[in-house]
């Protein structure tokens, strides 16, 4: 089992790759995992120029040696690189296993849309540095390697299809080419560091786009991290969601255990 | 002449209803200027709940003894209430002169795809308080009460269809029923307060919308107040701009006379 590591977005600090190295090393003796160089490389606000991350992105994506691409890291950036990168992906980048959430979501959409069926949101190697975040690099080394039931959010049922999302960026993806089709999808969303007028704002973008009001119905993990607004917005995130679902027709189905924090479940494109 | 003013987004001042009152009577003799009462109630982050914010836009937009509907301020909430007016306008609505930017961008949006013909970006009553603000106050006027040519972004041909928005309201409303049509029109651009990195996402997000790649070319205004990236973003907006122009085969025109400050020049949508 080999897992190769790029970072489409921002550079990962060595001490995490480290210690996800470590916790592989020790708990899952039959994985190979390899940090690309790339992943290290600092360009302003990026993990190298965007040729760089690119085609790092194709290296690993692209070799039949690797069972699975797992996303180093969220940040910013890989919406920048999601074209090219997608224009370009062979028969060996078909069969893959890919994982990461936040700002990988603009990949994770591309992917989806294009029809590839191992596509799941989920802990990152960088979330080993967040409080409790060992638990979560075990999470995703455990569905990577053995579709680890325990990894999966919860809420998720067999005959259901499923996606997950930070709202923010699927709110930036939507009416382009990533966008994917979900409907019939119970659609899982969270964020983190927005005020909360900017979810109300991206909640009503999201369930105002006709193929969104086609999913199943929206699930609510957590929003963290939340700017005080002033004057206080009145409305906590739950509020704000069910609004919009009452406002669309769309069938709010309750809480979800996906956020930007250790706890963070799997949650697989389509159906597990 | 009588122009009506309310606030589908947050409250204005009253001092700032009373400094614009104050020019209009002085300089604009022709003009009466009404605010209706909704512009000075808040209700947590909105000036009014929904329902209310919706009813004043519709007494002044349904209204045939109004020539014209000038939004009073910005801020964030006309997304929640843009259906529900534009759903109920009657034929005075369509004979209306249409005034505002920022977040009156969605309402600006929906009644051009409506097909509403006097529709403007340009300054509002708000901008009265901005250093040099009474210049914008009297240009806003100017436009509304004669079609002041001198009012106009410098840049606008009278051959050429254009539009202009907030970059991040523009991007909000994409793949939704407020999306206009821009096919061939020249596209302006401004934004406020946004990290460099959002607004880069901003323009992969609108550069990326297919309905947007049929713009005759875009033009970019300021982004000003913009928060300091850390690590720096590496490239100017007029960088980002560019690059996605480049990218997506849109034609870069230049600059243009618009932005959140007391310059901010009109745009009326469609041909001047």
């Amino acid at each position: 089992m080999r897992i190769g590591v790029v970072a489409p977005s921002t550079p990962i600090a060595r001490e995490a790759a480290e210690q996800v190295t470590a916790i592989a090393a020790a708990e899952f003796g039959e994985v190979e995992l390899v940090f690309h160089p790339q992943c290290f490389v600092r360009h302003n606000h990026f993990a190298g120029p965007d040729d760089v991350r690119a085609e790092a992105f194709l290296d690993v994506a692209n070799d039949p040696a690797f069972d699975a691409l797992w996303f180093a890291r969220g940040g910013y950036g890989s919406c920048r690189i999601a074209e090219q990168v997608l224009g370009r992906l062979g028969r060996a980048a078909r069969d893959k296993t890919y994982l990461g959430y936040s700002d990988a979501g603009y990949m994770l959409a591309g992917l989806y849309a294009a029809g590839f069926g191992k596509v799941a949101h989920g802990p990152m190697p960088a979330d080993v540095r967040r409080k409790g975040g060992q638990d979560a690099a075990r999470r995703g080394l455990a569905w990577l390697t053995t579709s680890e039931v325990s990894a999966l959010d919860a809420t998720l049922r067999r005959a259901d299809k499923a996606a997950a999302f930070n709202i923010t960026v699927l709110s930036q993806l939507l009416g382009t080419p990533l966008q994917p089709d979900l409907s019939d999808h119970v659609l899982l969303l969270e964020d983190v560091a927005e005020y909360t007028y900017r979810t109300d704002r991206a909640m009503f973008h999201i369930t105002s786009n006709p193929g969104v009001r086609k999913v199943a119905g929206i699930r609510l993990g957590r929003c963290t991290e939340v700017p005080q607004n002033d004057p206080d917005f009145g409305e906590t995130e739950e509020e704000v969601v069910r609004h919009w679902c009452e406002r669309s027709g769309i069938p709010f189905l309750g809480r979800c255990d996906i956020g930007h924090d250790a706890d963070n479940k799997v949650v697989p494109f389509g159906t597990i």
